[in-house]
């Protein structure tokens, strides 16, 4: 394998790992307002808010991805977060 | 809605730009990886590295998802280049 491809492996190992860490961390950000939201008696998933979520990250798009491919990877991370906050509310009536 | 919930709702809007950002960042590492391929006459879709990259991923994960979500969601992201490759080889193709 040249050099240069391993060089580039490399690098994208560690965006991998960088990724990994962020949609943790986004994690435990939506578990943290999943728990808000279950006190205030507040719907988990509300359409209106992952739109504007949506149409922030659009305005900061610059590819080389087709928007409507990053649109698909984050309704994935979107619904991996509503997952996530429904276990904690089955947790929590199991309680 | 409390002030603590519009925090974290801002920091999570930083975290997707974040995602977003790295996202492309690893499409412009991922189309580089494809020219080199494409020269070297290697095939695109490499399974064991695929493997390779998501058992770098589980030694490195810490929760909160269960690591089946992180599997299904790198899985899309490397579809996602795949398919950013295939593109410039049709374009390539094309000229």
């Amino acid at each position: 394998m040249s050099n240069e491809l391993e060089k580039l492996r490399k690098e994208l190992d560690e965006v991998n790992v960088e990724l990994l860490e962020l949609i943790n961390k986004r994690g435990r950000l939506v578990k943290k307002i999943g728990q808000i939201k279950e006190k205030q008696g507040m719907k988990r998933f509300d359409p209106v808010r992952e739109r504007n979520m949506l149409n922030h990250l659009l305005s900061h798009h610059e590819g080389p991805f087709e928007y409507s491919t990053i649109e698909h990877l984050f309704k994935e991370i979107f619904k991996a977060g509503l997952e996530l906050q429904e276990d904690d509310h089955r947790k929590a009536l199991l309680v």
